[in-house]
């Protein structure tokens, strides 16, 4: 956590992923975030994967140092306290984030009737608000037609939800966009950030969409698509991502493996150079992919490593996350971004904190997941103003509820 | 393309997907961005895929917008040149977005003394300064291993750079933080985002480096992780990607599938109820599956797509990306975010703007990538002040370079 958005109160009314992590952002950058539930919890209370003790991992994750408030979202009353958090006054508040549909009672028109400049940012599936999650949007837009073994035609999902990610980040960077104009204008406004349209634009930025007006880019299982790269095992039976798009890369591959005079003998056969041109090196992978292939199987994995690195080849080991926990400090064990915490589930893991780093400012350890509803009163009474009797009666009548006992 | 962030200069000194996207989304927000070059261009410049001319459509993708000078890097005079690009004045100005290495010329420390208050945003491999690029970021936090077939125990790759995406929109989100912290305290910083933290920090946000205390997650195909989730076949032959996370889309699912009593059977075989938990519809899919298989086996997928939507279910067809742009309008040709742009390919096609969408804001169409070099003499003049005659023997010297004749 940094402290360079301390002051911003943020409003969260949303589930799943990509809205929950978008406000995840701009806490672990000193926002004050609230996120309002329905009682009981909201569609993502239990989300796999879970602790032994039940509660969700995935929500903890998710949600760690916000502060909780639980409301009755399905009474007038419930959706007048809801409104009213959302637009409580103050400069740096009226900032809501939302998975919640367009047009229901969390509309942004309605909203902003009670707050002009209400910067609403709205993470939605379809742009015209047809439901979709990360998994349809993958399919429609053709990605797991490109995944996966070559030999398979079957399309082959990718299990991280990186449509969801690229939302969450997009739309904490354009909420602040926003929120920089209104703090020059005066004026609000309602950003939404579609799954779907998150999805095309991006393979648009990569020119997928221009390329596919030659047809669609076929499986190619593990291989990297236009210049050299792919996965190799060594001697010892351990797998590497070898990546060689730079001449840099390519010229230390070809050294580090030995293979100058085999490489010379394809040059020379097809009547190309592979030094610069790293499409080339895609162009005839046939003929150089089995030549890595073989350096690399008489290779140990430790002493190979070793080499590349001297040479500045860009590799990798696979592994499993569980692995990669244990064998590499680098991810978790000594990385500056986690440290132990303490979470609702009972389970103390180490917990990330920002993923960029703030080289001049102090980080401060990530904070835990609160318990649902554990900021209830607490909101209610600094942001609202509400007093003790207020907030009683309203517990009386189930339209809020604290943490359950 | 918005104008929410104009007046806002940032320089570019990057080449790949991360950083270039990152100046990317500010510029579709509104802001300057100034991409500096190295002569004959950077290591991208003929990144796959390619235009039929030779010209690089993954280049022209992500840097679309933005303002192109070429200086030689490798003398003395053009890296001066850079800095003072770099940490020209102006309050909407010394904002820097990169990943050459952090202890190179182009390292904050040094650019700072030009400019207190710079702000660079790198992105890096590893932390440390180790190269890394996505597909070994990948390899090493697990998810290859956790994709694809589950009978086949070798590491899928992703096709689609994620982490790079994610860490160019991150540091986008990222530098905005920033700056918004300097127009308060006026302290400028380095914000590093390195892929590997970018990866694992997601990892941890969705529960998973608490979940792998259990075990490393398997390998389950195309089935959704937690829910109810998987790739089915229609009786004509399409393949629909169905999720049922929420009890309405369950619920939905089980009416538009006639599947009522059989799933009642299976409830009262197992002592569970599916319409809550959605967790239960996992652990449970081998008796889950098949029924839902052999329903779907004898619908056609016009008819059954039309009942989804009817009641609410989550799906939608697996398309490749060209399929995609021909069948579904929302993505591509029905889509504001995109119009018919002319690169410097040569080619013209449809090209997105910004992926979000600010409701209250005009929407302007993007614009076409520049070629190399192409404002070079402009930006001299207007940011450095530089005057023809001294522009003309930078020229001269090959220290600047303007667009090939």
């Amino acid at each position: 956590m940094y402290q360079v958005l301390n002051g911003m109160r943020v409003i969260e009314c949303a589930s799943f992923i990509a809205a929950p992590s978008c406000s995840l952002h701009l806490s672990q950058m000193g926002a004050q975030v609230i996120r309002i539930d329905p009682i009981g919890g909201g569609p993502d209370a239990g989300r796999w994967p879970l602790a032994p003790s039940g509660s969700s991992l995935y929500w903890e994750g998710l949600n760690k140092g916000k502060q909780s408030v639980a409301i009755d979202f399905a009474s007038p009353e419930g959706r007048e306290l809801v409104a009213q958090l959302v637009c409580a006054p103050g400069e740096n508040g009226g900032l809501f984030v939302t998975n919640f549909p367009a047009d229901g009672f969390l509309s942004h028109q309605r909203l902003a009737q009670r707050r002009l400049d209400l910067i609403t940012t709205r993470v939605m599936g379809w742009a015209d608000g047809t439901p979709a999650v990360d998994y349809t949007v993958n399919a429609a837009v053709g990605v797991p037609y490109m995944t996966g073994p070559e030999d398979d035609p079957a399309p082959v999902n990718h299990v991280l939800p990186a449509w969801d990610l690229l939302a969450g980040a997009y739309s904490a960077f354009a909420l602040l966009a926003a929120e920089r104009y209104r703090r020059q204008t005066g004026k609000g406004q309602e950003v939404r950030v579609p799954l779907s349209d998150m999805a095309i634009a991006s393979l648009g930025h990569l020119g997928q969409i221009a390329e596919v007006q030659g047809g669609d880019r076929p499986k190619m299982g593990n291989t990297l698509f236009g210049a050299f790269g792919r996965d190799f095992t060594t001697a010892d039976g351990q797998r590497l991502m070898v990546v060689a798009i730079s001449p840099r890369q390519w010229s230390g591959l070809v050294k580090v493996l030995g293979l100058e005079d085999a490489v010379a003998r394809v040059e020379a056969a097809t009547g190309v150079s592979f030094d610069k041109d790293e499409g080339l090196r895609f162009t005839h992978r046939d003929a150089l992919t089995p030549l890595v292939e073989a350096a690399i199987a008489t290779r140990q994995r430790n002493e190979l490593g070793a080499a590349f690195d001297a040479s500045g080849v860009c590799w990798g080991p696979y592994r499993t996350l569980r692995e990669g926990m244990a064998e590499e400090p680098r991810l978790v064990s000594g990385n500056g971004l986690f440290s132990a915490v303490t979470h609702p589930s009972g389970l103390t893991y180490p917990t990330p904190g920002a993923a960029g780093t703030l080289m001049q400012s102090e980080r401060i350890n990530a904070t835990r997941a609160p318990v649902l509803g554990e900021h209830t009163d607490q909101i209610l009474a600094e942001v609202l103003g509400l007093s003790t009797g207020q907030i009683g009666k309203l517990h009386d009548a189930g339209r809020v509820a604290g943490p359950k006992e």
